[in-house]
């Protein structure tokens, strides 16, 4: 991957909100919206969802996850060439009374403001997906698969 | 599922252009953006694609997929209220030479008239996604499962 398309890619996971978490359910695939904030490095991806919600309770049976980011559809006329990347790897929870938990909390809330009163909730914890692979689609038949090494270097500065 | 909520997820599913595409891959979690476009009854939900693509590989394996579809981030300060369904299902591949692919062609052209190439690449083929069931997440806290047959009815005029 070229230094320009590293850049894109980069650019790409620290500006999109949304992403769209695949897991397991019952063997089959279940795949729903998400936040999320990348550590800077990539090479550790956070979510912070509610033990409600069936991402959640598919991590806790099967740790392997996907997460799929796409540039936001601005209505071009063909979204086909919208960017995208899909990050493959393992989930886990973090507790709540973990250390790392203030620090994430600051950035997650200096990212989704509106999120705070979650953090009142008792059903909500951080998970952290660590890459096991990327698949980043930089436009039509412009593939690049990336081990987690890879990725990590897209997000190094 | 009121008719007030009926319409928000009708127009939410007539809408967006993009969705994300859960698969299985090696047993594990895949996901993938797609284009989409719905049966107007939401019946079925038909994508098209390459046989080059990871997700298409991997529903010739396992005709277990999701599709996960969210309103477009507008920048809104909670992203986390916007709307999303999740249909899953089993997708099957619609021979080229299938008497319904002019129709196809014709309305999946008519919302993607930049995708004409793809119809001169011997690889791409429309699939189509009968659902099982849908999750529609309508707001925080406003979950709605529904079985084909309602969600089908919000399709319905």
């Amino acid at each position: 991957m070229d230094s320009e398309t590293s850049k894109r890619l980069s650019e790409l996971i620290h500006k999109e909100r949304v992403a769209h978490l695949g897991t397991l359910r019952g063997e089959a695939p279940m795949v729903g919206m998400t936040l999320f904030i990348p550590m800077s490095d990539f090479s550790l991806f956070y979510v912070h969802v509610s033990r409600l919600a069936w991402h959640t309770q598919d991590m806790e049976k099967d740790p392997r996850v996907a997460l799929s980011i796409a540039e936001t559809d601005d209505g071009r006329p063909d979204p086909f060439t919208l960017m995208r990347v899909t990050i493959r790897g393992t989930a886990e929870r973090i507790p709540n009374d973990d250390r790392l938990v203030p620090d994430l909390k600051v950035a997650w809330l200096s990212r989704f403001p509106e999120q705070a009163i979650n953090f009142t909730l008792a059903d909500f914890s951080f998970w952290k997906i660590a890459p096991r692979d990327a698949r980043f689609i930089a436009g039509f038949g412009k593939i690049h698969n990336l081990s987690a090494k890879e990725l990590a270097a897209a997000g190094a500065p």
